[in-house]
């Protein structure tokens, strides 16, 4: 079950983007400097892979009270017993994981326009990811930018929360969140930063 | 619920092998040539793309009252209401897969020795696919190659159904079911023949 608070501050892991730290051990940092919910992503290594490292990042969350997302796998999530998937434009219908995964189990849809918001919230989703709000180092499609307005936009079709994705930082984070976003996830404004912890609180701050 | 006779001929998909030929073309001519199982297996495609190709599928193999099983994504087996899956050595754990699928969930595991086999029956599996029996193309790995021996070995060892796989066709079939073996799991000995239906009623005869 989602609490929208947990929405705050939304880690997203990128082992790439870590300056080489190991995931349990970001993911312990983000936390101790404020981040509210963490989602681990991972592409191209083997199921048991993934699954092993789920597991590891569970058993910090866990401790912590924090919930854990696993992007794009449904069956990870549910076997190490996650609190929720997010899905992205390729991954699985939402309305299908909704069925399989359960009524409290939490599901979050990324969506870049209001249309897939829509739909989205239709299919049973907690929440949606929106963005690319700004652009990013991680994903280099500028066609996929919304901006503040497409953002604002996406807010205002669905009742459930937004959370804004994609180049958010300290200097932008506030204008995220008077957009109408419950939220913002980051990857590298956290995890590529030499003190994991120190720009967790600072982003936090920047939350009010 | 397994039926041990639909292992008898099992056959698995391989896009590469199936000599451009769509997918659903391919398992709709091997069940008239009497294939008794299919087992979809897809890598590197996204989860969507997975999921709507095995959609495809099940549509064909239901007609036909024929299990279908999905290779490692069991999110993408439940997702679909396919009745099983097939988890490899570096796929998620059967204990957990068995736990989410529920009891009537067909899962095999695939097995290289009789321990991997004993582990894989103790955590719930229905059948194992041990091999690779003989030198296959689509595999080029020669240490993996188990041979007759290996089959018996591991068939021995357990008191679910096992099937052999890899290198398999019409010269090797009977032996390989003289060693144990409840069936066979085919790829190229159907998919990349020219006439699949045919091919397909030809190994069945060899099964007697
Ligand atoms: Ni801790």
């Amino acid at each position: 079950m989602l609490n929208i608070e947990d929405l705050k501050l939304y880690l997203c892991t990128d082992r790439g983007l870590s300056l080489g730290r190991p995931l349990v051990e970001t993911v312990e940092d983000a936390i101790a400097g404020g981040v509210t919910m963490v989602q681990i992503r991972e592409k191209d290594i083997p199921s048991r892979e993934f699954y092993d490292l789920a597991l590891q990042a569970l058993r910090v969350t866990r401790a912590h009270h924090i919930p854990l997302i696993i992007n794009d796998r449904l069956d990870i999530a549910l076997a190490i017993g996650a609190e929720g998937v997010h899905l992205g434009q390729s991954d699985l219908p939402c309305i299908e994981a909704r069925r399989v995964g359960g009524e409290d189990f939490i599901i979050g849809v990324s969506a870049h326009t209001p249309a897939e918001a829509v739909r989205a919230e239709r299919d049973g989703a907690d929440y949606i990811g929106a963005g690319a709000v700004f652009p990013t180092g991680s994903k280099a499609d500028v066609s996929a930018i919304i901006g503040l307005d497409g953002l604002k936009a996406a807010a205002a079709s669905v009742k459930i929360p937004v959370i804004g994705i994609g180049g958010i930082g300290p200097k932008n984070a506030a204008e995220v969140i008077a957009s109408g976003a419950a939220g913002i996830a980051v990857i590298s404004a956290i995890l590529s930063q030499p003190d994991i912890r120190e720009a967790a609180m600072i982003l936090r701050r920047c939350l009010g």
